[in-house]
């Protein structure tokens, strides 16, 4: 065997036997003969001052540097006391040396974005808006969308963490399966079973990073299959509308009423896909009902793809639970869902189940984005849906919900006497409507003036309808519901009532 | 204030005061008069036959599902009793009630693809081609790119991760900035100023789910901008040629030679953009020069894009510090890294350090893409980052990989002493040529006969040159890898030898 000599700075290394430091990249054979901590103090220096030191970071051990550097630890030593007098490092004993102080300024954070003139509530909302609406400050936040956060079961996790990482293999820990982690994909086929009614193998769970990446993959998907339009309900969730079309994919609107969506405008839509909130639609609370079901059920038989949101169906308080659209039509319905609402957006995971021909290009989707989602959170998962936990946890969010839209109710009845609240019997919020005919952007806006945060309805809505607001219950404790409403009702005044009769 | 009349099963559920179950959707309220048990029974019955709940799965405590269904705990009990009579359940102490035995056929797991007809070294290796050699069994696995798993910091990790759950806020639960957890994006700056000579403020940082989904973002933003082709090195990685392909962009290849590329060739290609691992370039090793460096950075400033893939970077042995390409020229070089060679694959964490005009995009991007990486397991490896446990987990992997290579090296020349060996003084693996002309992929192939996994140089490569193998020694214990090469140069001897001179 003869070793190659390719490349020049691997032969000078070998040649010289330099080693050198990782940190800051250090090179002893810089120094001047007999100037090796005079040398070390000067690229500290130098280090600090153009920013990679940042003040507060600490620098190795003596001992460790020392031993990286091939030189002797005093002339580390020497070096972070010439540094400490000049004051740039002090020794803060456990802590080890930390910068105190930095002689140049440093380097400029980027730019942010220049925010909107009317805040989150300028007249054409961008793709930032959310985001917008989160940095906003304010003391109540009641936008739709999230659990009690509060109530995360960090012990089990923790506890569930602790138990997977003992049993992990070495080749847990590599590559895996893009589509998902085996362990998982059969907890939440055994989920789905038992609170969905779906019957689904674990094969054909596909693990993503959240309904949002679920439908970024879906597009594209669609697309080459010559779907490029995606129904969507009207109202409905301007925030996957707005996905969708940003993929690309047309989203012709399709009115709600009081049973859920209208079939027969979805056929008049000529789209062969629609995308469905069955069990507790988004914004306006209707669930679908059993003709509609039908109806859907025969429009999806001739050819059309249902997408089901099932995103917050496991949260229901006073009516009978509503299995997925999807346990009926298991060919037809590419159906979603998420821990966000169960557990936390944070942890970015969700599912898609979807019919049989899509399940080989949707998992190739997933491994061509990002080879799949990280493991050890998908194991930790796993454990708390076989153990029980999640059911625990489903059980104990679902109590201290109630009471939270049971104080919403009765403060809207108090201080908004005439808002129509919708959708209440189930998920994570509710809809009000008003009688009068202003703009609910702007009384969204007037409520974040008094501090509090709201969606207004016609974010939501591309047709005219009554203004209104999506109230967020369950990340609020009663009492900070209470006061929320009161301020919201002062907001309120600033605008018509509804016409006399 | 009224309270909506919306939807028909909201309306029975409220008027019947209906509870229900989650649990399978069960209804009490069909159960005939007197019959609870039994429908309970028959309904569980159903469950089980239906595939809904598996053998093996658990029932609910019979406290909990009286509870839920608003019956007597005595019909849970008598209906458990009579499928436990029929078998079909079994009680087993504290695991509970459990599904026994399934009358019907679960269903049928979902086909899987068809394995080509050479496994993974068909002809033309398919975009699965990854995933079919890490499912091919075989007693040794040399193939690159992922470091000692079995080093992972578990202790570590399970520490910090207690320390995140106890500081966490409900706040940090939701949605978070889709560029990333401040507190990681502040540590990867740090990290990178450390190691990689690299001066990067927070901002500049954005978190992705490792370089193939930087990849995935990075293609369409540059299209945006007229760049449809991103030359890559020529040999070169193969998944990243793949990759890029695949969303869409021209890959034309520009020779490495002992220098790294060579940039006459680059800029006779009229690529805007340029894909590299100047640290050690994949799969030679090769360390881009100090010439080609300069030539290098005045194709950017004419308006070239370098997109740096710094892989390995942090693992070298003896040869010094290489700073990144980044740190030269920070306007014009698109930075990407993860931990995968650092930490382990699974976690799926990435960053990228963009040139100041994609910031904005790449970032956009990533929200439009996944809303963002989960947040618990970056704030996990912040704290890692923060502690210096990350470095001390690389100084122990340097020198648990340096024995390894030597390993390598000390069998190569023990067994295959006409190889020739490129690459080894820094990274997770070593290339090897091979004097004679001969199809390097079925060598691969007669190798995994053998039981060793490999990787073709082929596979890497699109211009002629001398076969050859990419093996990885990062994994293997030193006694491993001294059998595994014992066996490669088994399967060795039935290809032709090297030239008589």
């Amino acid at each position: 065997m003869e070793q190659a000599k390719d490349g020049e700075e691997e032969r000078d290394g070998a040649r010289a036997g330099r080693a050198g430091a990782d940190f800051l990249q250090l090179d002893p054979a810089e120094a001047p003969r007999g100037g090796l901590a005079g040398w070390l103090a000067e690229r500290l220096r130098g280090a600090i001052a153009d920013g990679r030191l940042p003040t507060g970071s600490r620098l190795p051990a003596t001992r460790a540097l020392a031993a990286e550097l091939g030189v002797s630890r005093g002339v580390v030593t020497e070096a972070y006391r010439r540094l400490s007098e000049g004051g740039q490092i002090s020794g803060r004993g456990r802590n080890g040396t930390v910068v105190a102080a930095a002689p140049a300024p440093a380097p400029a954070p980027a730019a942010p974005a220049p925010a909107p003139p009317d805040g989150p509530f300028s007249a054409d909302p961008g793709p930032d808006v959310f985001a917008e609406l989160r940095a906003a400050p304010a003391r109540y936040d009641l936008t739709p969308g999230v659990p009690s956060l509060s109530a995360f079961p960090r012990a089990a996790w923790l506890r569930a963490e602790r138990a997977v990482l003992d049993g992990l293999s070495a080749a847990d820990l590599g590559y895996g399966d893009p589509a998902g982690t085996p362990a998982l994909r059969r907890a939440v086929a055994g989920w789905l079973a038992r609170n969905r009614g779906i019957r689904a193998a674990p094969g054909d769970v596909v693990i993503v990073a959240g309904v949002s990446q679920a439908l970024s993959m879906l597009v594209p998907v669609l697309a080459e299959r010559g779907i490029d339009a995606v129904a969507v309900e009207e109202p409905g969730s301007m925030g996957v509308r707005r996905h969708l079309a940003g993929r690309g994919a047309a989203t012709p609107p399709v009115p709600v009423d009081r049973h859920g969506i209208r079939v027969a405008a979805l056929r008049a839509t000529g789209a062969r896909a629609v995308m469905l909130t069955p069990a507790h639609q988004f914004p306006t609370g209707v669930v679908l009902g059993g003709e509609r079901r039908r109806e859907l059920a025969d429009w999806a038989r001739a050819g059309g793809l249902v997408i089901e949101d099932d995103y917050d169906a496991e949260h229901r308080y006073d009516r009978p639970p509503v299995a997925a659209f999807r346990s009926l039509l298991p060919d037809r319905v590419c159906y979603l869902g998420s821990v966000s609402k169960l557990l936390a957006p944070a942890l970015r995971t969700g599912w898609i189940v979807p019919p049989p021909e899509l399940r080989g290009p949707l998992a190739a989707a997933k491994r061509d984005d990002d080879l799949g989602n990280a493991v050890l959170p998908q194991l930790v998962l796993a454990r708390l849906m076989d153990s029980g936990d999640m059911e625990r946890h489903l059980r104990f969010l679902r109590r201290r919900h109630r009471l939270r839209r049971d104080a919403m109710i009765a403060a809207l009845a108090a201080g908004l006497p005439d808002a129509r609240v919708h959708g209440a019997a189930a998920g994570l919020h509710l809809t009000v409507t008003f009688g009068g005919d202003f703009d609910d952007t702007a009384l969204a806006a007037a409520a974040l003036a008094e501090g509090v945060k709201t969606q207004p309805l016609s974010w939501h809505r591309r047709l005219p309808g009554p203004p209104g607001l999506v109230l967020g219950y369950a990340a609020c404790s009663p009492g900070a519901i209470a006061e929320a409403v009161a301020l919201l009702a002062r907001a309120r005044r600033g605008f018509p009532g509804p016409p006399r009769r």
